[in-house]
């Protein structure tokens, strides 16, 4: 688990603001990764050569983020056969639903796991790569168990604070 | 790989004629998969038992079919960290996006990775589901590469039928 | 009428800001209420007690407003006979229409009451609160009639005082 | 409980086959209800003297539906302090989307208890009517938590029926 | 033409900002009209009232604007058969779309002309009902013949500022 | 009024199974009237011409059916003072979304008065030449009452057929 | 202009109902053209293949049809300087929508020329390129201007009969 | 080439802030363009002379971007064959939506080869426009080539400079 198991793609590195959601999450659950800005439009020839040698390096889940006509994790997919998770990122004045539409409608044959828009997307498709991973890693199984019981106790906290807020008006 | 792998769920026996695009990949890929009909709302408390109990069955990826407001996949999500693929079920008068935007947009925390609506989204989750499995099972893998190349083979069929078609108009 | 009658649920405590919409008519209509921080994703289980007791603890009407996939009001719905109300929040990109589709959509044998997305939504939640208590409670049916009576005259009021206005250019 | 508790609206006679959903289940928890065709812009009349009588003839709950620029639930919804439920009904070309909006975006002040779009929504109309009915008698409380046990038994006997029908492929 | 000839409404007066791009122009082409502040859920009295002494009074043509489910013209229009012009305007969280469907897709039987969203709608309105009483009064299309050379001549003129600017660069 | 008051114009001689929405009110109230195809786009030069000569050859109000990006109403509006009644028509695979906001969305200085998409919009669209022209016409004016309370019998027949209906079950 | 000057790419053969519509008008300007499938998702290789290797055989305008998030224009145009024209096809259950927003929403730096949805666009398409290659081709030029002479006439004579059909009622 | 091949034409000066995209890269590309500023509603008779002179004075490219219901490159592609390139701008507050279906939904017949929404839309514009010319002009086809090296430069340096932010985190 030394080397990069996950690669983490974007089109430009303005999209980083937003897939740092990712790269977060990985850090808290302890997973390497690397980071690449390739897209799928400007540099085809790059991401073809990320997508057929991402296997071979030892990568075993990429996650994808674009924004607008979104292709990037699409083409990737289209190359490799590992899972490949996209971010739709909310870049376009359509408020992501292009980027969403272009990630997710994906013909059949050749499937993207789609997350949510924008940073929260971004942050899920950490844990979802965490949890493909955690099939095979057990510790990374009782980091995402670990992550469930803060996430209790963390809306608890909430709970109790709102309350104490509304009691003291 | 004796004992089934993945989870096939849905709200409803109608909607196996969209989910068996599911089921006809995994036996392509001979990976076992139990089939369960349930629903986040008209059987919670059968739905929540399923989750809890499936990663001790053994399950590995549970794959969860629903229209309408379809909470299904993010109601399994939040009570296991098994990797969940949610299929948004076109059954509305909405064409599905009711079911897409409920499937994908989860709050983060709790991620389902979402496929296309419909029959074509079943089959890439059965798909996606043995790319998961790939990275721990060598001969899905061998499985998922062959199925690639028998699909460039089909398209080439295709595109040699449809010019001769139009040689011989 | 001592013990609260309402039970507003929220999935975050940030969601209070858009649900004192709700709070702050039930104190105008003097109706008690308690409020909770729980998610339908996040804290599954307290979710599900909360739902399985309300009706024992006195509570007649639930509110729950959630954002993005909403999936609060349906999996509440889904444990208790009682009417639940759901509000769907504006906190994605999409401007709470995959919320409003994730908590209205609901499929037959479920239902939830959906108002209007947002704090507009979450006041309008509490009046339909205090309209179905008011087949029971009288006294809350004198309430509503005066608060439409109030209505009345402030729409009176601001259309003199946008012709006095406008007479006075 | 003689009377009508629950009065049944709708724009136009061929909007009975949606509305009907309603009818059936309110037969089923044997609740009596009357049922009446006015619309809000052909019999503005009408619907004011309806809205305006409904709570003095005994009715409770109102159940209104209607398609395209759905006004009739938020016309009547002005003119009573009864709970009123929405049904959007799928009669454009848009699918429903015009009668859901103009449903459930009320403005604050008058809320409409909005459904989902079509058949569906008036069951569950039909249900929500009931649910509200059962704070004040507990006779209806009794047969929702008997329909609720049905759903649960229907539910595992489709689950068994596609089970065995997979089993003897 | 002394006495007011158009009637603008809206449903609460925070509407004006936007509707005061139809009495600009009404004030342009020297058209008296009347405005009122009366909502078709909160004053529906008033509304019924406003709606159906209108012709009585002189009014020939009524201008509407309201956000949300926007039922402000179709509920006047039911009530007169004057020509109602609909504005639908931008208020809640999903850009006027709302507003824009219950003010267009009326039913057949009452029609609403309906105009863009927003404050260009409420101009377009003002120079609509002009240009239906242009039919009657003769000056009136005199000023709207004149308006039109103007707007020529306008655009004109950011023709010649914006390519002297580029010449300038 | 022997010449024709309203001109109805069509893209394409298929819209006129919609646009007769339109001609056969127009026939109940004895307006004349003239259908013309052409298209904003196939025959602009014969558009242009249709524009600007229709108000000298007596045209009062001009009703304009088209869809798809639907240009034919705004087109004519830009070329005479004429009140323009646009009808969107649902032909592309977008179910009139495209027409609708292509006909009503236009900039300001340039109204077109848009009716619900499809055949009841056609027939509002004669209703509302008729309202128009009623301000001028008293004969109109009076049948536009007419129909109006035909419309009133006609739904308290069908609320009394439903009815017995109901009651012989 | 012996070799083909038009490349036309689908991504499966039964698009062809739908792309038939730009080899229809190709084969009435006669103007020579290729027609391959190939998928953006299924046959990468071969698309890389395509696009690199287009220009050199001679083709100067590629028109690309493909449904649900529809890559293929996308692809193609990222490994060519050739101009793209894009068909979106209306195959999933979104209508097109999906189709539409894959294909026109590219990111600054890949122009694809978007035509309408489905055979319409496909046909638009052919027309498109033709206008491309009039500015070289002389003759393809008085093609066009032959065409719209055509499509003038045709429209007169749709009107004709129209209103003969109207006359003779 | 030293007279303009390109016309940029845009309804609105306030247009300019998005067309200035095009000029840009026209100006990179050292191609000669002229600047419009021309409504399809306001100055219809400009729009026509506009249109129907263009090819004469030696242009061969249109580029036309319009807001709300954007009628202009149609109503331009209507009146001359050259081909015409549409940019839908986002001034309204559907977000552009209607801009872009008014574009890019012509019906067969008419082409406008429509770009994504807003700025970067308009930059396409400008490198589609010396795409197309890059089939007549070698010049245009080397700077093209160097535009997409320099591209995929840039990609690199952004990838380079994001990961040497990360490793020094």
């Amino acid at each position: 688990m030394d080397n990069p198991l996950v690669g983490i793609v974007m089109g430009s590195d303005s999209d980083f603001e937003i897939m740092k959601g990712a790269t977060e999450i990985l850090d808290e659950f302890k997973i390497n990764y690397e980071v690449t800005v390739t897209s799928a439009h400007r540099t085809p020839v790059k991401t073809h050569e990320y997508s057929k040698t991402a296997s071979n390096r030892g990568i075993e889940v990429i996650i994808a983020g674009a924004g607008w006509a979104a292709h990037l994790a699409g083409v990737i997919a289209s190359e490799t056969t590992l899972p490949i998770i996209g971010v739709p990122i909310d870049s376009s004045s359509l408020n992501g639903l292009d980027a969403l539409l272009s990630t997710v409608q994906m013909p059949s044959g050749i499937p993207v796991a789609t997350m949510s828009i924008g940073k929260g997307g971004a942050k899920n498709a950490g844990i979802f790569a965490a949890q493909i991973l955690s099939l095979k890693y057990p510790k990374i199984k009782e980091r995402l168990v670990k992550y469930r019981e803060d996430m209790v106790k963390a809306v608890e906290d909430k709970n109790s604070k709102l309350n104490l807020k509304l009691k003291n008006r």
